[in-house]
């Protein structure tokens, strides 16, 4: 299915579509050096936004929860990028130790481990999953729509204690499907002799989106520099705001004018492109995830005024973790319709390389909020049908090709920033 | 399109396939270690014969001309593993030197070097053409069908001689799709500063069949023995007969025993396995291309008892050059037929990666001929239709996918035997 787009391309992304295209052989040529410098993450998902006067990432996950989403034509991809990623950590790799979500965002979450499952068997690896839950004993079987059972078996340290396995599996790699909300679990600290992927520091225990955005920064700035565009174009305003409590009302002058701050740095951009739009700002727990303690804030005074089941929608995020930190994001109007529903791509990559994607579409939510919400569906991005490489002749904004390759771009634009940031804030940068 | 195939498919095949499917993480990480150990081809096509009862290759170019044929949903992995490809030669390459047939087999050759450019532009390369034709002062212009147009543009050493470019264009990868049928030019000789692929010794001036399935040989002991077949269901017997003279009617003894030991040792496989087709070999020029210099023979008489002019067409292949080595093949018999057309696969790879295939169908010609002939068509294989990945539960022989992936891997061996080839018949091993 292609999806139907009602996306007005306008203005400054025609140009900076054409200007992306025009540069394909340096873009890529770019991306090509700095992966010799820096190591894409093993995997990766981008949620962006395409406000026809802007493209831009506006949550970089590394713990990717939606495989089962992408066109089945885009598997070869997967499997190929997963290839190159294997070889590059393990190249005798005989076996991988999967270890998914305990309580998944989603009940979908489990068609997502099977293809991941299915991606990573044709890349020449036994798969077997891990159960991150230290109390289990027994294998867990879950039963998928069309009767297949995934078991997910109890973790066990090595006899020595030196190394992460199964009953009778002892992996070469340990693949992270779990981003680790609450905490760093015992059973993971102290692995040395296997891979561990992503590394610890990528779950939400200690990631923080606004170390994410400050490198992004970083990397926009350098590739804005070399394509000659204004970084606007594909990098929202961005701002950290700590000891925020919503419950006991404290630290919201700070978040205040924080959202003061971005609302007029938005103003004055929408002025300069002549933007009539409304600015807008998100507030989202700074390590947050699942979709959980976000909001839309159109004016300051909305972060004060919020009823008490707001207040503690923005306090208390998935598994009952507490918030206080904060980022405040500029809003990006999504101008993407899919059956008159809003709709964001999400682009999936393995390694560097960009495996698929899909429409995030909701039908009961505006182009001004967040869609990661229940009720939420998706529709796999059109990149494999019709002419699936860009096409230089089109005329801008025509061709499906050209706007998924300028997605693939900003979207790799994003993992290479992951990549900086988890080098930044790595607690051991020795190993690097 | 997918092809409607009948195919018997049936016995040792059927086996064959399930076997592969079983052992698809081993298989997979067998290869990994292969090529930890072999340096892979920068590109490479294998005609292949599916019997119902074998499947071989018949055939592997190092200078493959048919990337117009793939289906261009596949572009995205002949893109990624050209990435891949490229990083490894020259990561900071910027130009790309691709040199053309300068008389190709057939007029679509030039849609293949059309199709290879846009490659290797999205992989991040400036892509020239240069002219191997060394009177050649002018840009020579190439209209096609669609009204694009390429420029051939004369090669030139630089200044002091040590590098190899065009005007303006200083490459730091030189890519052959000229297979070097007659001679090897002077002006490819003596390049040090930059990568030249593949190396010249992979050029037919050089190259000899009966090496490359030797190779093979080697590959498919070894990956018998782990799979646990029989070598002969993906291996052709063959014998090298040297010294014949078709015209001067010398050397043909010892063509016709070649002829009569292969025939004996198929007929005691077809006894073994219960097939009552009858045995054929075919009777190849040992360094031919463009399908010339070829002939089926069921009786070893039938070489000595040519007519003038099929000893002309032996004797004489592409380019004018003449022929007195011979390879004398196990001819497998072709059982694919697409609309009641004889048809071969034929398996596309860059780098270690498969990245699509073609038919090869011939409407006149029957089971247990030569398909590269005038008169040919092609049909994309179905690669990244359905569900691209093979499905592990389906029955033997009824899906796509799984025989695709069979078809993957008995390439991926011939690819392989190629790599080892080209390591044995390096003029200048020590640079290995």
């Amino acid at each position: 299915m292609v999806p139907h787009l009602a996306t007005a391309l306008n203005g400054p992304l025609l140009d900076f579509e054409k200007k992306i295209l025009e540069a394909t052989p340096s873009i890529e040529r770019w991306f090509r050096l700095e992966w010799q410098e820096h190591t894409p993450p093993f995997y990766c998902s981008v949620d962006m936004r395409n406000s026809g006067f802007k493209l831009a990432p506006v949550d970089t996950n590394l713990f990717p929860g939606g495989f089962n989403h992408l066109g089945s034509e885009m598997l070869p991809l997967a499997v190929q990028a997963s290839m190159a990623a294997i070889e590059k950590y393990c190249p005798d790799a005989r076996n991988l130790l999967l270890i998914p979500e305990d309580r998944p965002c989603n009940a979908s979450y489990w068609q997502n481990i099977a293809r991941q499952m299915q991606i990573y068997r044709q890349t020449g690896l036994n798969v077997r999953l891990g159960n991150l839950d230290e109390n289990a004993t027994e294998v867990k079987t879950i039963v998928l729509a069309d009767g297949a059972e995934l078991l997910v078996e109890p973790l066990q340290r090595s006899a020595n204690g030196r190394r992460l396995g199964l009953k009778n599996f002892d992996p070469c790699t340990i693949l992270l499907n779990n981003d680790l909300s609450t905490r760093i679990p015992a059973i993971l600290e102290n692995i040395h002799e296997q891979t561990l992927l992503p590394p610890l520091h990528a779950g939400w225990a200690m990631r923080r989106k606004t170390n994410h955005f400050a490198s992004y920064d970083e990397v926009v700035k350098k590739f804005a520099k070399m394509v000659e565009i204004d970084p606007w174009l594909i990098n929202p305003f961005h701002a950290k705001c700590g000891d925020v409590d919503f419950e006991a009302g404290t630290g919201l002058d700070g978040l205040m004018a924080s959202v003061d701050t971005i609302l007029a740095k938005i103003r004055k951009k929408y002025k300069e492109y002549g933007i009539k739009d409304k600015p807008f700002v998100i507030v989202k727990a700074d390590a947050g995830t699942c979709g959980m303690g976000i909001m839309t804030v159109r004016d300051s005074r909305e972060v004060r005024d919020l009823s008490s089941k707001q207040r503690n929608k923005m306090t208390v995020v998935k598994d009952g973790r507490e918030v206080h930190d904060y980022i405040v994001q500029e809003g990006v109007y999504t101008f993407e319709q899919i059956d008159e529903s809003v709709a964001e791509p999400v682009v999936y990559m393995i390694d560097r390389y960009v495996v698929g994607g899909f429409y995030r579409v909701h039908q009961d939510r505006g182009v001004d909020e967040n869609l990661n919400a229940p009720g939420m569906e998706f529709v796999p991005l059109a990149f494999a049908q019709q002419h699936a490489v860009p096409d230089v002749r089109a005329k801008p904004g025509t061709a499906a090709p050209n706007r998924f390759y300028m997605y693939g771009v900003v979207a790799r634009l994003a993992l290479l920033a992951a990549s900086l940031e988890l080098e930044k804030t790595d607690p051991n940068p020795e190993i690097y």
